[in-house]
């Protein structure tokens, strides 16, 4: 046995569902689903109840634990009643469940210690006549289904579980990353775990794929997988191109030196404050952070918030001549906008270009606004311009964050706490006790992997 | 009277040769050509000798003490011979004068408190079969004997006085301004000093004039006067952006508001040491001065050098990050490169980008480089590519220009000088200090004028 093969059979063993966890499973679906049936007949309606995801077609890794059930209700249906049933359904199913929302409400709980999801949706002909985007999912494991046998299941969970070691898994928001229908339709497309990574390691984005050949529009994405049950849909327009980067040089890595590591790395353990002052003093960079209480939102909602936000303050700073070298989003129970600084100080004079002498009167105006100001140097000419050297607006980086940030494109809750003042800037000294709820992410930041 | 008549009234007074100034200089230019027909006599030796220049056409300048003697000797002369016979007939007119060398040796001397300049040329038949540029002047004279009569050289008098006023008159390589002989066409172009300045006021550049209408090429320069002895030449090929822009700026001013002080501005005075220590202050910048002992040159080659060293050190700075607001070069018995800064320290890392991901053995070695270097923060991925922060070669700027400063395009006197070490690099309190050797220079740095 190959040193590679040795370590994917251990791999195998800690992903790999045992036979009881598999029974338990299809155990407490069917039982779900026997539910959900006796409260449609209950309710006189017609639904059909089926289980989707990977828990459904046996590419779940060992100790995930989420039961997803739709219900597929009559297309003809209106959309207040198929919500207003599918909730009745899913109470039903679930009496301690809760409402949530994605694209229209359903019902999430725990049954038996699995997680539970029974969404409500429409029981289209086709992918194509969909009404929102719920109604694809059944489409999706149904597709797979025919394609994925046991054997190939096993290898879309080595690949699902590689994905999670490089941090590239989950198609949320934050992540950016592999859903589990793109890892699965991946599996199927290369034919296994250790040909997806040999193809993956020589991919030259932007890679495209149609599984079914009927695509019909292009995408601007780095990695384009057009849905099989939807000619319209890449499957893969979440990922960024740093994930499918990400992706590529774990390949190459696993496929020069397999190791157990790259499935399940050490856990990142948090910094210190001293950790923190020393990479700084190391760097000689002027740290800077933006604080405030993390808005309410769900995640998918909040991360994009923040990383507009923290491109509002890089483009903001770089604007008024400040050097970001580098930068980040963070959040807990606070939010925080990282950013690290080359040129944190300007100078107090800054130049400012006239126009060209010989553009008259705009020229005359330029040279007579400044001529008689005894704040600024000039106006003099270099090259064909009038040029003055002027006080600069804002001289310090912590200076910008204080007064300017309200003045840069902001997520909008972001901007909402900005326009309120609830948020504080903190630099200098204050930077490394961010180690107390950061340090996880401050060592990531500071000893930062691929 | 207008107030700008008034004025013009009072500059004639000042910039006009008085009779007596015009009878001295004739007399004397008689008799250097006497002296110099005689001594072509005693070398039994055909030429002509000819009065060119200013003094020769009556537009010169009160006080300007120039005598021009062309040798105009037959164009089938051997070059040897003419220089020979050239020098010959110089040392016989000035028995004290020595030689000096411009396209050939000529020679240099005083006469009766002038500054007397006796060249040799060749006599030949149109500005178009000139072997050397000198033959192209006496054209010049003829072209302008024939177009200036007494009333435009008065005016052309004061248009050379105003351009002296606007540091914008002399065709040398540190002034980049206008010629007498430019000053002169312009004159006759617009028919007058008013007339020039206002059509000057109004240009729109590049501006091109062809007296003749005989050019054949294009010019890349802002302000074109084809010779009309000389379809080929521009005579403003010297005359930079900035004079053309310096030129427009003060004719509209004059135009505006008419003032004896454009002619004859007060001279700036020199600025003190607390001086430059107090606008460095409050323009919070980093100054720093690279001082070396003037190399000997002619002016026309010094300038261009010092020009181009300043290029390459501020080109060097801004390559390794730093931000340069404003330079300068000045010369003395020692040379400066003067350098103001916005940002003159940097950070100990800096971000270096590697190749994209995809490009496989590229970025494998990218990756391999630096893996395990325990000097740099990464390899991290962001976008797809590669990124590592490294060690900056050079935090400082004074750094820069004490260690790398043998890396940049210097001009060749220049960087012999760096190459041997023979320079010093002066920053924070020993830049104020400057203000001893140029006081002058640092006000007008300081205390920019258009």
């Amino acid at each position: 046995m190959s040193d590679r093969d040795a370590v994917l059979s251990r791999v195998r063993e800690r992903v790999d569902p045992s036979p009881a966890e598999r029974e338990a499973l299809a155990a407490a679906a069917d039982e779900l689903a026997a539910r959900a049936r006796g409260a449609l007949d209950d309710l006189g309606v017609d639904g059909e109840v089926v289980q989707v995801g990977s828990t459904a077609r046996g590419t779940w890794v060992s100790g995930d634990r989420d039961i997803d059930l739709f219900v597929q209700f009559d297309p003809e249906l209106a959309r207040p009643e198929l919500e207003r049933l599918g909730l009745e359904v899913g109470h039903a199913v679930l009496p301690d469940g809760h409402e949530e929302y994605a694209e229209h409400p359903y019902v999430k709980g725990v049954f038996e210690g699995f997680d539970v999801d029974l969404v409500p949706c429409y029981a289209v002909e086709s992918a194509a006549e969909i009404q929102s985007a719920v109604d694809r999912t059944p489409f999706h494991t149904k597709y797979l289904e025919a394609r994925v046998d046991e054997a190939l299941a096993a290898d879309v969970r080595l690949l699902k579980q590689f994905l999670k070691g490089a941090g590239a898994y989950g198609s949320d928001l934050r992540t950016e990353g592999f859903s589990g229908y793109l890892t699965e339709l991946l599996c199927v497309e290369y034919g296994g775990f250790v040909a997806t990574l040999e193809a993956v390691a020589d991919w030259n984005p932007p890679v495209r794929f149609d599984p079914e050949g009927h695509g019909t529009r292009s995408f601007d994405d780095p990695l384009v997988v057009v849905d099989p049950t939807d000619a319209e849909r890449n499957v893969a327009a979440v990922v960024s191109a740093a994930n499918v980067a990400r992706f590529q040089h774990y390949a190459r890595a696993f496929l020069d030196d397999a190791d157990e590591e790259y499935f399940f790395p050490e856990p990142v353990g948090p910094a210190g404050e001293a950790e923190v002052r020393a990479w700084l003093a190391e760097r000689g960079t002027t740290a800077l952070a933006v604080r405030f209480e993390t808005p309410d939102l769900v995640e998918d909602q909040l991360y994009p918030q923040l990383e507009r936000s923290r491109d509002g303050l890089v483009r903001g700073l770089e604007g008024h001549g400040f050097d970001v070298l580098r930068s980040a989003v963070w959040a807990n129970a606070e939010s925080v906008l990282f950013v690290e600084l080359s040129v944190a100080e300007l100078p107090a004079v800054e130049r400012h270009d006239g126009p060209p002498v010989a553009v008259g009167e705009h020229a005359r105006g330029f040279y007579e606004q400044y001529a008689d100001d005894p704040a600024v140097f000039g106006p003099f000419i270099d090259g064909d311009r009038y040029v003055v050297e002027r006080e600069r607006e804002v001289a310090t980086a912590v200076e910008f964050a204080e007064k300017r940030l309200g003045s840069v494109a902001l997520g909008a809750h972001v901007a909402s706490i900005v326009d309120a003042g609830d948020y504080e800037v903190l630099a200098g000294e204050e930077v490394p006790p961010l180690a107390g709820d950061f340090g996880v992410e401050l060592r990531a930041y500071f000893e930062p992997e691929p």
